[in-house]
């Protein structure tokens, strides 16, 4: 007996979400990690943890962390959910919001783990998706209820565009539509603070806003899987009681997490060189001829054009693909051909030397690459791989 | 506008689950801690833990557990799911076996977080109680079968009455019947080796068999979150690909986990303890009146006969509640009244003394204290607060 037989039905035409690789050398600029290393709190917190406690079960809550976020972002305690990195919250929100059968809105291009969760909760997906230049659609929140959305999921910055939306848009949002608002702040704390960017305090103001918060980006904590959401009390409250499992956040991560948080300081310095390497890096590729988006993330989107693309081995030309089709559809255009081969054959060089950004096979994302922000070092060895491969192009 | 307006329909009328108090001090033998603390390779795990890997997306698989886990069983590594503690898994399970509005049996008493579990996933929960002495029902696998059910939670050895089913019974309901048959044996760490009950072969034999596993008892590490699944690997694959969060396990707790599993021989010495002590316990018990019935695991469960409670201040007497109805209902007899206040005065009366035990308000639990096996200094505390308090009755 093939015991896939025992997966239920809802589940077999899902596919499951492929998260970015995780090669074991050379310069890892594919999913988005901070280039520095955690506070040195986080060894401390560490190192002072009476292992002992471990034999006992943790807070259900998530305390310490629960509390110190509280702390940091001026809230109680019971307008924060503690859980497994930000992932977790996602489906949390899922559970809580939305029964089987019911409407999920998501806005592409977006994280792409979205759309993977609606499915395998059985939800259906809404794409209302992004304009040309990569903001809202107009009447957004009018066209959410008349999906029928029950949640919406927007990622704020944008990933992989990494653009900001301003508080105003996104209260405006919430203000008008009928579900919950997720905001997904995963690369908030990259922003230019002279934007004065924060939300947070607008979730006394909409209590259908949930702003989903990471340790994984800002606080170089990927490895720990901490997150949290951010909330009005009556909004959490069934999470925190029902669908989150009862001790979700063991007691060791909820220390080190709340160490690493009450260490905001020290992350901000990292957060202000992550955004002048940055600005390095755009002018860099831009030199090569790969344009860019402007960013308030710690990774860039780089345009990579016909001509750079067919100076790389596999290239367009080599493979002897199909012309870029003219588009008209609205989704792939102005700058990305569905027909060739896009930025596939850069990303795949870059991979043979072992540089490793991220390729997306989907509409505006095909010529184009997401590339992490590093530490100068990478950064150079990236631009020195590209310069390799696209310079001709560049130089013609 | 009421936030609560957003929780999903279909979780409206579920409770959550309400787990055993957390109390700081006193005598804490209620919710099943191993009362000896962790294998000193977990402080040592900690100790050399290279807190810079942290900065990185850990292994998706949950290794290094994964690896040592199968080592530990002599299996292949994707015959092994690692989930955040048991619980995790118990969710997963629903997630990935059965579609909302399908059946999932149980057999209670049981775990009382299962049906909470399958009413949170919209399931239907199928209850066939065990028999009068404990068992599962007559041709369990038929009635399963019957009842349509998709998945069965079964904990051997069963909590709350501590008793085992041996091997050779489990493997015939796995074989009987063509849903998913989850063994929870987060307390078979405790089972006496000279018991010789092993099912983890059995895992090849059918493709239909879950095995869940935890650390959180065995291991002294409640606290850390961690369990594991065993299965076959197609059984397991969807669980490892889709329905589990992409990285559910942290890179900390893999590490730390991995070094507690390859402590078993240390481990082993607890679970010894644990055993003599177990004994003892029933001993004492037995001594004041309280019978229980034999555990495999590091519990007992004790009655506690009407005349035990009338000596309790707030018990029966006290409280003129109506008395015990002789009952014809099989599922509230012999020993419990589902009319009387049961056991719940003498709970009480312990826990004003800071000893904490745990009481179930259910069919059959009523009239029964759950006491977890403490060290031998917390046994002795929690035998002097009961001959107190019953013990006149005891001499009566």
């Amino acid at each position: 007996m093939d015991a896939t037989v025992h997966e239920r039905a809802g589940l077999r035409d899902v596919s499951g979400y492929v998260p970015g690789e995780q090669p074991a050398g050379g310069v890892k600029l594919n999913t988005n990690e901070n280039p520095y290393p955690p506070p040195p709190a986080v060894a401390e917190a560490l190192a002072r943890f009476p292992v002992e406690r471990l034999r006992r079960y943790p807070p259900a809550s998530g305390e310490p962390f629960r509390t110190a976020a509280a702390r940091l972002h001026g809230l109680e305690p019971d307008e924060i959910v503690a859980t497994n990195g930000g992932d977790e919250l996602l489906r949390l929100a899922l559970a809580t919001y939305v029964d089987p059968g019911e409407a999920v809105a998501v806005a592409p291009p977006t994280y792409s783990l979205y759309k993977v969760l609606v499915r395998l909760h059985g939800a259906r997906p809404v794409e209302l998706p992004l304009t040309d230049d990569w903001a809202l659609p107009e009447r957004f929140a009018e066209r959410l209820n008349r999906a029928g959305a029950r949640l919406a999921l927007v990622p704020n910055p944008n990933a992989p565009s990494g653009r900001l939306l301003d508080r105003e848009t996104v209260e405006a949002v919430a203000a008008g539509f009928d579900g919950v608002l997720l905001v997904d702040e995963a690369y908030a704390d990259f922003v230019d603070p002279e934007r004065g960017y924060d939300l947070v305090p607008a979730i006394r103001r909409h209590p259908n806003l949930l702003i989903l918060r990471t340790l994984s980006k800002g606080y170089s904590l990927a490895g720990l899987r901490f997150g949290y959401g951010l909330g009005s009390a009556p909004l959490l409250a069934p999470m925190a009681t029902k669908t989150k499992d009862s001790y979700n956040v063991d007691a060791l991560a909820a220390e080190v997490a709340a160490a690493a948080i009450e260490s905001r300081a020290w992350a901000a310095d990292n957060w202000a060189r992550v955004r002048a390497e940055r600005e390095r890096l755009r002018a860099g590729l831009e030199r090569l001829g790969l344009p860019t988006l402007s960013s308030e993330t710690n990774f860039v989107l780089a345009s990579v054009p016909p001509a750079a693309s067919a100076t790389v081995p596999g290239g367009r030309a080599e493979r002897g693909s199909e012309p870029t089709r003219g588009s008209s559809n609205p989704e792939i255009a102005p700058d990305g051909g569905a027909g060739g081969p896009g930025a596939e054959p850069l990303y795949l060089a870059l991979k043979a030397r072992d540089v490793h950004v991220r390729w997306f096979a989907e509409p505006r994302l095909r010529d184009r690459l997401r590339i992490s922000v590093g530490t100068p070092e990478e950064n150079d060895r990236l631009l020195a791989a590209l310069a390799d491969l696209v310079g001709a192009a560049a130089r013609d």
